[in-house]
């Protein structure tokens, strides 16, 4: 039976694991990534890492044949270079070059998004449709596109910016450089914005109390204590969240929608109503395509990157 | 060498052609569709305008191997099933059964505007990419989206609706139900009817003195004649194709883009603005995606339809 190396590096952490080609993960670590050390360090810890996990695991290391990694930022997958991550400061990061002297395995490179959607479609939520598509609800919103149990990234693998797609024209200013992109609405960092400015407008209010210290599960917190700003923020919100979703359910109709990031904590009380709210303004009335919160967490990202070798 | 041949479906004239393998048009011809006669009479005058094509185009006949349909609603293709059009008044409508009874080859369908996409695909403006979108600008914004010379239309049939993503939350209203899709601001509708807004605004513009008649073309006309308003309707009706052009590129990054639809005839001159445009806003600040404008015209669908067999 063979394994596969996953590593899901990020600009905190490194966590790489041991999986099966079914997905199932064996064993997993992680160690702090310390990206301003440059690339040759990072390299080196991986190549540590990736070694006492093979060790610990108690597979036959002969049964290892691939390392795959999922990387922030834009990656040529083809040529195993990280091109440009802010998050890790790397530029043009010839991370499979490096990874090879250290340890003999063919080395996969993926964006980190594209291999967390991969996980939950290999592994996860969605792992019963040969077509979905991943959108993480964080600080940005992150997605990723499976189409036929593959990665679908563009011509140029820089595509499946679905948080970059304009739903507002004109609207707020987003960190891509456009005007109303759908992540300016729809991340977690935009909730707490919209439940600060509600606050602001709404000093009454339960959000008003520890202004300076909103969070995305606060706001939640005290809609469902019943506060009307934040009922109406919350309501707003998941508004903006379903149009994103309708687009994405109009243009591509996937089999599966996986949302993730921490806000699907709140599980069906938000799953609900942003159902509802697409099935109700889908193209040709008829909702079909399944949404559902992400099951594997942040070990998606590590089975997403193991199989990108498969 | 095998010959194919492929129907354009429409609400108004039934086109038909013959088609080889690598996409070039041998012969083609047409008849009025007259829908409101029904199924039945619909394949019958598809099945003679089918056998005079091939009597007239000089082919051997044991050489012609399929047809394929472009229909406009939705399609059932694997079944062959019109499950719905409005322009036909077609509901589950079996055309490939009927069609069978009638001429005794394969029976493929799809929908048109996806046919159209193919077509370019093959033989069109998009020929050297595997990846292609194509985009059309008239009553509404259809489209169609190719990877790997192949249709997706999404995991149910219904995706591909580039149309009907929404650049205006809580914009203006769309056929389709929803406030604010790309259509309602793309389309050459939506330019005549933004035309119709300026001119009521500015009533000494070019464009207040054929108010009844304006035509997308008369809009372009009076900005080459450098009408003020008739330059502002211009710039924005641009800016928002862009935009929706921009979200393509974001989420698809297709290695082209071929816009079609009668204002396609302006060439450059939109061609160009457009492009700024998208280039301007693009992830990541490098439009590797070609923006063309369609070759084929009406024959795309023929040839993708026959294409569909392929």
């Amino acid at each position: 039976m063979k394994h596969y190396l996953g590593v899901d590096l990020g600009g905190t952490n490194i966590a790489a694991g041991i999986v099966t080609a079914y997905g199932r993960l064996i064993h997993k670590a992680s160690v702090p990534t310390l990206g301003e050390r440059g690339l040759r360090s990072v390299v080196g810890d991986i190549a540590s890492l990736c070694k006492k996990i093979i060790t610990d695991s108690g597979v036959n290391s002969a049964s290892v044949v691939s390392i795959g990694i999922g990387s922030p930022g834009l990656c040529d997958s083809e040529n195993g270079i990280i091109i440009y991550s802010s998050n890790l400061r790397f530029r043009d990061a010839d991370i499979r070059g490096e990874l090879r002297k250290e340890i003999d395995l063919p080395v996969y490179l993926g964006n980190d998004a594209d291999c967390a959607a991969l996980g939950e479609n290999i592994a996860g939520a969605a792992k019963n449709s040969n077509f979905s598509v991943t959108v993480t609800l964080g600080t940005g919103v992150g997605s990723g596109i499976i189409i036929g149990k593959k990665i679908m990234n563009g011509a140029f693998n820089g595509g499946g910016e679905l948080g970059h797609s304009v739903i507002y024209f004109d609207g707020e200013p987003c960190t891509c450089g456009r005007k109303g992109c759908w992540e300016v609405y729809a991340s977690a960092t935009a909730l707490v914005r919209q439940a600060k400015t509600a606050a602001l407008a709404m000093p009454q209010s339960r959000l008003a109390e520890n202004f300076n210290h909103i969070t995305a599960k606060a706001v939640f917190d005290a809609a469902d204590y019943g506060d009307e700003a934040a009922r109406m923020v919350v309501w707003q919100y998941l508004g903006h969240i379903a149009c994103g979703l309708t687009n994405i359910v109009n243009m591509f109709q996937p089999e599966t929608i996986v949302l993730g990031g921490g806000i699907c904590a709140q599980g069906d009380k938000i799953l609900t109503p942003i159902t509802e709210m697409v099935a109700a303004q889908v193209y040709g009335g008829d909702l079909k395509t399944d949404i559902v919160t992400a099951k594997l967490g942040n070990d998606a990202g590590i089975i997403g990157a193991a199989n990108l070798a498969i």
